[in-house]
């Protein structure tokens, strides 16, 4: 078997083996096939895609390429869930132990912010003394004990997707439909859940700006886990303008504090009981969604939730005290408001703007290795729809550094579009379900 | 400027700056743009194509990324001569001399042979003694001397080219129109002739098999010749069926003879010609085209073109006396015929298989590592339209190998096919001029 003819058949559109496909990621791997021909191989890929057996050959070479979590000793029904990511998307904070006070064990691997988006590691890390490296051994205790888990990917889970990863972000072959839910899935399978929530966000700060693309990631991945024996279900979500109120490390965490108190923000709250509830149904602990969103909602009125937050934060080595005093989490020394200078309803945002925006205040990273400012963010104030007075406050910047200020300040100002007509397409949390 | 935002421009199909492409071909044979990224970037190209402006500067920087040859001190005009290849093709060993012999200089720079094509520089090397390394003040004094020198491609001359066929041959992303182009016309610029005339093979036989994209590959090159000043003919010519009679190395020296003492095979002598005429109207020594066939014709029948061979023989080291003594190539131990098991019209011959006949030989290369066996080849005596007798022989093949002799025979008696009707397209030797 030769990656030459490898290439010439995906660059000739006609579908390959498994037996070519194990060859080509076990090739890689192990350093048999070089880089040259595989991001020759990827960007046929980006041009013609991969069949449906392909695609399934092509994740399950991938999770087979490192080590597969084996969780059958755990007696709760194990759920994850897995956004693709957007702005202010801080819903597995609260979640995962509000989902976990339900008797379900969630087993997260989370993964860091890129670009314009945040990451769940980053802003764990926010809580002093948290750590997200765990051994496998310490994973497994957790879970067994307290029912959830939040832990960055060791090396040996996935060590396919890590390489190749890596090649597809020098070579332009990241943004690729069926590489992408390779990528995303492989790491799920090997993390040996029952079941997987996907929250693939679309609109003008996600990934997936397209609707028909994330609709079409969506059902890729849905068919992939599927066809490896997972209940999977996928919600295609809004991300034309950011989750919550809050963005960035810190601030997240607080917002998630608040969230699990029941005084969080309408519309992340709203969310999170959604797709809490949406989990129970796919753990198996509740069949109706009426009487599983009543039990996630009085978890957070009694607070179960946000107890089980605090064991997990406690566990980690995090300080809990954070949660009853919010003050101990990294504060940013400066907190200026942005103004509008007309008055009128807020109808359009640029959401990714918003997200450099926090990126260039120290939140985000533009490189893997950029090292983040947990403290600083952005209080979003108006959201799409609200009208503002000339003079109002439309965005809290928190900061550390004028100059960074200033330049976050004009590019938010930017971003918001804001018309004496009440503009814009109808706004949903959740627009579609795919199962 | 980043490779990583180049490659994504190509992939979206949009236009790169001249800046972008000399920044490309620089930064890739000065190592500073890893084999990685500029793989991923040809693979796009593979898809994408590239616009007119975009291939004139990429052959542009190929050519200055090396020497390029100054022949104004040569009075003459300077033509060339360059085929896309074929089986049988050895128009060049005689075209060069006879042009020669018209008070042209030939400057020509030959490839060696490829998987089922041949090479000029593997015949020439047939004649004992012949060398095709020059050095430049060889190449020039030679040129000067006698009007005619046929070499190799030295280290300095185009090193883009080089580096990045290399990269293509391993990558699947040699048989894409553009490149092709550029790859061809950036070594045909740097060799500073006035004028140069493309044999655009098309057929079964051919590296561009269908019509169109012979017609499109032609069209692209004389485009680019023109753009930098050159005279320009390309000519669109026949490969459904190997042309002459003689496949192999010394086997097409002994014919280019044949050719030059006008007792050559009716096909490759009448293209020959052809050629030659069209080429000293391009060099504007002769205006007229039967003008420029007689004196071409009257070359070959008083032995001017002979003559001249002989010297282009003698001055590159090799044993003149081959053209008088043609025993004095290297002879094949064995010759024996295929003969044809049915009665019959040959109505298709897979060119292509009758190049890898000659290959299994040892005629040619898979590897360019390949050692090549000057002395095997094949005569074909049957050629489309001609009656075949049961027993009658179609090709002999010439040989030193029992094994590779029976493997040959079985793939050429499968790449003629014998029917009892006339069957098959009209086959012209030259389809299309493109100017």
């Amino acid at each position: 078997m030769r990656m030459y003819d490898i290439i010439i058949k995906k660059r000739n559109n006609q579908p390959l083996t498994n037996e070519e496909i194990k060859f080509i990621v076990s090739g890689y791997v192990n350093g048999i096939i070089p880089d040259y021909q595989m991001s020759a191989l990827l960007m046929a890929i980006y041009f013609n895609g991969m069949t449906d057996d392909e695609l399934a050959q092509f994740t399950l070479s991938m999770t087979q390429s490192g080590k597969i979590f084996d969780l059958s000793h755990i007696s709760k029904p194990k759920v994850d869930k897995h956004s693709t990511g957007g702005v202010g998307d801080g819903v597995s904070l609260s979640l995962a132990p509000l989902v976990a006070s339900c008797d379900v064990a969630v087993p997260m691997i989370s993964g860091r912010g890129l670009g314009h988006t945040g990451g769940t590691l980053d802003k764990l890390e926010s809580i002093p003394g948290f750590t997200v490296n765990l051994s496998d051994k310490e994973f497994f205790e957790q879970l067994d004990n307290i029912g959830v888990v939040i832990a960055g990917q060791t090396d040996d889970l996935v060590p396919a997707d890590k390489k190749i990863y890596a090649l597809r972000d020098t070579t332009a072959t990241v943004d690729s439909i069926p590489l992408i839910a390779a990528s995303i899935m492989s790491k799920k399978l090997a993390e040996g859940t029952d079941a997987l929530l996907l929250d693939v966000k679309t609109g003008n700060g996600a990934f997936m700006e397209n609707y028909n693309d994330a609709v079409s990631l969506a059902k890729t991945m849905v068919k992939i886990g599927k066809d490896c024996g997972k209940k999977m279900l996928a919600l295609i979500t809004d991300m034309n303008q950011p989750l919550g109120e809050y963005i960035g490390n810190a601030l997240e965490v607080y917002q998630a504090i608040k969230i699990l108190k029941n005084e969080g923000p309408k519309d992340i709250t709203e969310l999170v009981i959604y797709e809490s509830a949406k989990m129970l149904i796919l753990a198996g602990v509740e069949k109706n969604f009426d009487t599983a969103k009543n039990r996630i909602i009085s978890n957070l009125t009694s607070g179960k939730g946000l107890e089980k937050f605090k064991k997990l934060i406690e566990v980690q080595k995090g300080n809990p005290k954070i949660v009853d005093n919010p003050e101990l989490l990294p504060q940013a020394q400066y907190c200026e408001p942005v103004t509008s200078t007309i008055s009128g309803f807020v109808s359009h945002i640029d959401t990714k703007a918003i997200g450099f925006a926090c990126c260039i205040l120290g939140a985000g990273r533009e490189k893997i290795t950029d090292r983040i400012d947990h403290s600083v963010g952005l209080r979003i104030v108006k959201k799409l729809g609200d009208y503002v007075h000339t003079g109002e406050p439309i965005v809290y910047i928190y900061y550390n550094d004028k100059t960074k200020f200033e330049k976050a300040k004009n590019l938010i100002l930017s971003s918001f579009s804001i018309t004496e007509q009440k503009l814009g397409k109808q706004i949903n949390l959740v627009y579609e379900e795919i199962s």
